[in-house]
């Protein structure tokens, strides 16, 4: 069906979208951004226990050191290059419990204990650091070139405070491509979660048409953060839209089910290629988050997933073959017999293998969210080659929110929607009569 | 020992026995054939669950649709390569879990939720579908070119009644032509299952000679189906035989003890190249197998194994080490401490590796059925090519029968079995005197 | 920080010490050694069942015969290539349970019995064999070329008595340098063990310099065996000197705490390039071992470990982590979490990977031993290739002990400390008054 020349471009464009190792097109372009790194309360404490935390294909590890500062530095010690996973947090460093030699949060190391101290070799050994801030209850890394780092995230979530946010992350065993494409693809809603949205509340007729009604129209815009992807249905005589920002390189917003309930969202962070971190997050800009909601969140509700205890690995996964119930999938209203949304997706993302072959994949009109998201990476590629701006690099082109809403149908989504989608940006007319003051 | 260009001579034609996925010689040959692929009971209703069913290097799942008709297609869905396993088997189609597209049997999508019928999109949709029949409890598959399609299979096991037949099969972790040679190797019987042999029933003296006497002398003649292998010993002042028929490419049938007993089989089918299923049978042309004979199939005893329950696994495997008993080893009358005929069979062919390194082998006259097979098999990879007919493709060629016979000295036993081995075909007198009617 | 030159040299080196297969460099020097393959009691008892005992990346098999001899051959079968693991040991040889070939502690086939004697075809089958002798409770192979087998042994532990000895090993999931070189750096004493030190006597003045004091200055002396690598510190205004022979290629001996103490030492020897066995054995010269000594060995006390039962995997392992105690990390008086020598050792080589680049290592001072060592092993190489005398090999090279001893500043270690190293040889002056007898 297609040439071999053609089938080849498509393999590049894959390895090009996947590889994101340190020195790749695309590991260059990740690392020009603030990644999610860890839940902060991981590192609950000063001098709490160092963990391993892998980003990128990085082997690293994680502490916080006795002054609460913290630090993302090479696993292994630049002396012999032994795990510091087995060292001991003390005294503002991490000393390797192989020879003592003891390294800060900058990645130098400050004790060596058999050189003399005007030897200069303790000063001249150093690993592997890079950045990290707390926010929003996140650890954020910057693996990218110090004089290119980006001021701190502006993302929403990650601004409010903590009564009015939960935040979780799961383990996915599949490169973070195919879960990101999963994410923004909001065609697969309304048949792999419809029994979600069936359940899930008393369906108003907006949902209706979203789980019963014919395919959604799709129309996609960018933005100074990455794309407005919009899905139109069409409910009595106007239009229902669902407007899911993808946000670069990896974050996305899932649609609001109207305009009082919370924001919710995800970003793919690769461990590895093989591996990645899908982080949920709920938020309500205005108001805590309620103890029911809470609940629901920590239970596995919503986009959240219940994980085993003291790990992020999902209680429903491959090994268990996701607990599906055959039954449940013959008699019940979703095609799936699996519960729960990330673990629908989830099984679904994994079972394309660790690398989907996207040169084998056939894609229709309902994937343009998905080819448009490939085709800005590709864009951001080459901009940070060629030292052009980046999607969603800068904080305040990271301020845009989630929102399903009805319009009438000769209003353009991005016009009618605006004021939902960007709350925090002045309308042309308020730029002007700021700029005229 | 053998020199350097014989040494590559050796692994290439390793090579050539051993690969089975499309493109490969031994993969093109096999795919001419029909394949047992999966026990009828595997999908035993329509629209029961989809299964996994790989098989020669293909990743494939099976299903039964709604009218009984079955279906064998590529376990990946067209659109983006989601897992069908994950699918609804529902109203004669698979539907993917993740946007609902379907698929029938022919692997054609038979609907796209997402494309209005007449953008033709659906109708180009289609995935990987190979021909299935159901013959002799066994859902057999055709994965060929469809020009090329023989007539169903002739193997008489798959042609007798259902109360006359018993169906089990095995997986074994090693690659099929490992299985294989030790199905169609005589010479081991009298090592390895000697004390089977023993035990198993009041011994005769032709049974007696097998396990106890000299070697065997091999002959070996081909037939239209592939080769008879007889093991010819001494007994009194006449030759016992026992032949055991190799029908192209893996079938293969065990020498009945006397002329009423069951005849048994094994087919030895590549699910990849590192593993295969070990189909075991058994089935009286003439009479219902007994209730006491059946207890005896299902509880692994002669050539049948016990697997793990809801599972093909032997419950003698490799991480058990195959229940071996050393002191049954040592104080026992056969060489080995493993009880069950497949057992010990599984032991020592896994215990080969997943590929053996056929260049390091020292084959002896006891391995000519070997030496034969193969050069058989190799034969036939060069009739593939070039268009000449292929050993075991007509279902004549495969009515065929294994025996234990004893004859006078100078009679071959070709003539003198014939009527045991080929009693279907009329002799040549008979068709003589049938071409003059 | 080092010139891409620098490090493919680095590389290369890398590979030049940590490829131990047939006919590479480190690989051919092995095996002109004698190597510790198995505990004897691993093959109790004539015609006991066989084992495997993969040394050096070949697979092989280990068997004693009726009359006590000691077989290691290649494992799998001179005829088609099954393992002989699943083999009987039986009247002076391995029966292969397939077809009954039998092979005796040579590798020579000594039974065949499908073919008749006279044919000749037994004669020539015969498998790997390498000869094994049994000393000080060990099994010793010699896989190098038989015209270059040396005398056995002279280590002193070996040709100790049983009474004053204890032999144990256990499994390391990493190259054998790395645990080569953990045994030869005792820098890393001080840091890593020094709990150990601390409880477990009454702490000396000297011990005490040892885990209090400054860094050892090291000085590292050749002879004939290896290396003499002697660590030094102040104690008063004497030395107080701590030295550990390293006999080539993978023999060490541990610094005895006082002279009447038991000398330990440890082999590493190569499985294969990812797994080594780490050999541990005390033994008292002069004295049989005490009960309470004994008893502290097999319970893991020392440089002892507890092992799984039924094999020689450590208790600690890294599937759970080694048992490691963050509180007791942060409270206790050592930089680990893990109780016992060597669990700590094993944990932090393991965690190096199976094979640490060592292009990316730091090495300082106190790392010389490991330099030298490293020196010497490449230096042997070489030798091994021109033919050049190797250290260690000659078993007189082999007599060394370690020591701990203090002396006055202006005496050098290998002088001051001769008679404790090298009790079994002369003085010069006795060697000059021996010469003149």
């Amino acid at each position: 069906m297609i040439t071999r020349e053609e089938q080849t471009a498509r393999r590049e464009q894959n390895a090009a979208l996947t590889r994101t190792g340190a020195g790749t097109p695309m590991g260059d372009l990740l690392r020009r951004y603030w990644i999610p790194a860890l839940i902060a309360t991981e590192l609950p404490e000063p001098d709490c226990p160092p963990i391993r935390a892998p980003l990128l294909g990085e082997k690293l590890v994680a502490f916080r050191d006795s002054e609460g500062r913290i630090a993302l530095v090479d696993e292994f010690c630049a002396h012999r290059r032994v795990s510091l996973w087995f060292g001991r947090n003390e005294e503002c460093g991490l000393r390797c419990a192989y020879h003592g030699w003891k390294f800060d949060v900058t990645g130098q190391c400050v004790d060596l204990p058999s050189e003399p101290e005007d030897s200069g070799v303790r000063q001249r050994m150093r690993i592997k650091s890079y950045p990290c801030i707390e926010q929003g209850g996140v650890i954020w890394a910057y693996m990218g070139p110090p004089e290119l780092r980006p001021p701190p995230p502006g993302l929403e979530w990650s601004l409010t405070p903590a009564p009015q946010r939960f935040i979780s992350k799961r383990f996915e065993a599949c490169n973070f491509m195919q879960a990101l494409e999963g994410g923004i693809d909001s065609s697969h809603v309304g048949f792999l979660h419809r029994g979600q949205f069936r359940r899930g509340e008393t369906a108003s007729q907006q949902i209706g048409a979203m789980i019963e009604g014919d395919s959604p129209v799709f129309e996609i815009e960018p933005y100074d953060g990455g794309l407005l992807i919009a899905a139109r249905r069409k409910v009595a005589d106007q239009y229902y839209w669902r407007v899911t920002p993808w946000i670069a390189p990896f974050h996305q917003l899932v649609p609001r089910r109207h305009d009082s309930s919370p924001i919710f969202g995800h970003s793919w962070v690769p461990i590895d290629d093989e591996h990645c971190w899908a982080w949920s997050y709920g938020y309500h800009p205005d108001r805590a988050l309620t103890r029911a909601e809470l609940a629901d969140y920590r239970n596995g509700g919503g986009i959240f997933e219940k994980t085993l205890p003291g790990a992020f690995v999902p209680v429903a996964n491959k090994d268990n073959h996701y607990l599906m119930d055959r039954n449940a999938q013959v008699a019940g209203i979703d095609f799936s017999g699996i519960a729960g949304i990330a673990a629908q997706d989830s099984s679904l993302q994994e079972s394309m293998g660790k690398i989907v072959d996207r040169s084998l994949e056939n894609l229709v009109a309902t994937d343009r969210a998905i080819v448009m998201t490939r085709r800005s990476l590709l864009g951001a590629i080459a901009a940070n080659r060629t030292g052009a701006p980046l999607p969603g690099l800068a904080p305040e082109s990271q301020r845009v929110r989630s929102c399903g809403v009805t319009l009438a149908t000769d209003i353009p989504f991005e016009l009618g929607a605006r004021t939902l989608l960007f709350p925090h940006r002045q309308t042309r007319r308020e730029e002007r009569a700021g700029a005229a003051e």
